[in-house]
């Protein structure tokens, strides 16, 4: 089997604008990921926001088959020609894995339609979080909960699509609830959004952390790529119903008014 | 009760422009819808794309409950900050209807987050529309199935989110099969997707079509409007987690190195 | 409009043997939910488990719109055949409204075909509710959270089907998440799954309760009631491919075999 | 990996007692199945309704990890007591894949908890199924729609849950449509519907057919197998609210009267 192709893109602004974030992802969320989530069936390629073309030119998206996403504030710095060009090849069937504070980024609240608003608050609580979807692939070897010792709280009303199966459910202790791990679909391609990853707090070294996300990335990958198109069709029965009404007669019919 | 504000905004160029097209609809599209659904709880005004601001100012956007769109060749002539905010305001309660073509409209594909492809011809072939929810809103005084004499088919696979309430599916004369009626929320918005309505036949003159998407304007009326938004929000249980663990000692039992 | 004809079926075991119990609902749970429902456009009639046929006889059942279902320690006891009964009458549009220990009654495992299981504590602990369907009818007059004070915890995994649209999500002060409202529709009937109620507690008096019970009436009055049936239909289009090719010519085609 | 063990159950009546449907199915339908199915990762096991305990002793039950179920004129004569025994072994893992007729068997109706009627029509015409879901494993080496030249016709409405993901959707030639394929997941067990495969014609030695079933059976492998219960759990947070509040207390303060 042919290794998945997984780019992991980092705003990578925390990490070298304040001393206390660096500390603890010296190399950056997207290095910490790519160290964590290191194995022989996976070719990991890093990109971040002051990269040209953020990292992700078109040869770049073109031959990721995952795309892993964490942003915060500076969504509004992401090119919107770049972001078209990851929306249409995640409905080719890229996968996406769209990490905590990417739920406010451009490409999730494409995919979704969505606002993708919620509650907030940092007071380094802790997270304990619920698997509701035991069989799913993505909480493979997760027991039955979790926790995060110290994260930033995100609770409802989260404004996403129902359509989304849910994994995960988180119980904060200052008193929130959180659907914290949500599945969707979109053309051919899989979506995850994961609540977990404030640059805070260590999260992104938790093992149960990088399993559900290794997880995550083998779910999502493509099952294959396809343009989306909108082709005209021959009929495949014989149309008998052409022609035996012209458009005006049933105008008539229907309206009453002579034309 | 308060009457529903509701606007029909038409591209409204096929019926300018295409004197076949201007015999079925001399009013345009939505005059003809107007005078359809015209009803006592309604308030209807109509919208153009050729009118300043496609008829759609903010004060319109501001006043509109329901929202009906009808739109085909011109597509990408709607400009994106009218789009922009038609969204948000979708998402904080106003209704969507969204007609025929509408299916690559820039709101739908936006609401959606699809690329909403599916397969088509015009061939003016008989559509029969089964109805699969007979206990939805939408579907009142619909029967088991009826008919549409001339249509152009739609068929799939046709990419939308699998969390849309199918309320029809279509079979074509010529063979194809079509989720012809599927409803959709999206933040405080309902949203409803109606296949039929090709310009060169005269189906919005046809009664059932015009029970449903009176049906639906009126499933569609917002419960209430509400700006979406991420509050930052106090603790509502006693936080005793914090600091019990610095960062740094976290981070050294995980990754195992010395800081 | 007419009534709405509600009867509120209770167990009614733990009010007449346990005096603590006795002490909270002298007229048991379902005498306190009529008085706390009680309205000029419901219709309210008592049935319990200890009626002849369990209260719930065939002119009761088939003059009844709405069906409240309150179970505990006895549904092994409640009758396959008036189970049976209540299921048609459901898929034939009736409402069914489940509360608390009801999760495992007869009834709600038919309707869900799911085992229902959770996790459960009684610890007199704190329930905040939180409300992630401001726009559902049932949520009518609901803010964004509401707390129970005492009450059982009942925890996930809560094994359901995945189409339930879920209403609330609970927060138990012990470090549990719940999904306490729910609903589901099954033939022409509408479900609703209610979880706050233990005996122990004096929830039904609580006005948010009431609130949500009597806005889950309203929402599963039937549309209308209708026999389900499979009827044999006839044909609307002209079938050709009859008889074009013997059976038996295609199953040597296919399996290469001589008949 | 181990094998799959698939255990193949056929009511087994037409082929014996009508010489027409014998020729077609000589070694029965589930003889026909197991040849066409046969594979290295698979152990197939038959078993009838005319058998010892139709087939399915406890052990069978305990080491079967698929079941395939065809059923038809003798659905009433399945043993309740094996129904509730297969009905607990998919929800703690077990894959269940129903076929055709077998939507109004005890154990579909018990699993989706509705009536599961539709419409039904004898007459040999051609069937086309619409593949609307190209990435899922049931659909693998399926193209957008293959036929099956003579099929009796089900259709719409499918009385059946809307949580069930939708993979195929028909076009029959005498003008119905139908929702031919569906899966679901109830406890922990998969599920998957098919419509084809009416005893008249060899629809199962088709090789679409063959490949959709085989594919299922790879799809509904069980995760694991694990018992469902209802464990009383301790509380992993403290619990402060208890006895704040004494029971009668609050029943005062909200009905207002004295006890």
């Amino acid at each position: 089997m042919q290794k998945i192709r997984l780019t992991i893109w980092n705003e990578f602004r925390h990490e070298r604008e304040n001393p206390e974030i660096a500390k603890i992802y010296p190399e950056g969320i997207h290095g910490a990921l790519a160290r964590g989530l290191a194995a022989d069936d996976l070719e990991i390629r890093l990109a971040a926001l002051d990269d040209p073309d953020h990292g992700l030119s078109d040869e770049v998206i073109a031959s990721t088959d995952v795309l892993i996403w964490w942003g915060h504030c500076a969504h509004g710095e992401v090119r919107d020609d770049i972001v078209e060009k990851i929306h249409t090849r995640v409905l080719e069937g890229m996968g996406l894995i769209v990490l905590h504070s990417g739920h406010f980024s451009k490409i999730f609240r494409r995919v979704t339609g969505c606002s993708c608003s919620l509650k907030w608050r940092e007071a380094a609580e802790r997270e304990r979080l619920w698997n509701i979807a035991p069989c799913h692939p993505i909480t493979r070897e997760i027991g039955e909960y979790f926790e995060i010792p110290h994260e930033e709280m995100y609770g409802e009303r989260f404004d996403i699509p129902t359509d989304g199966e849910i994994l995960f459910i988180s119980h904060f202790e200052g008193g929130n609830v959180f659907r914290s791990g949500v599945t969707f679909e979109r053309g051919y391609g899989k979506i995850f959004y994961f609540q977990p990853g404030h640059e805070s707090y260590p999260v992104y070294y938790q093992q149960e952390i990088l399993q559900i996300i290794g997880n995550a990335v083998r779910w999502a990958r493509p099952v294959f790529f396809r343009q989306m198109s909108a082709p005209q069709t021959p009929a495949l029965d014989k149309i008998t119903s052409v022609n035996t009404a012209p458009v005006t007669g049933i105008l008539q019919n229907i309206d009453g008014t002579a034309k």
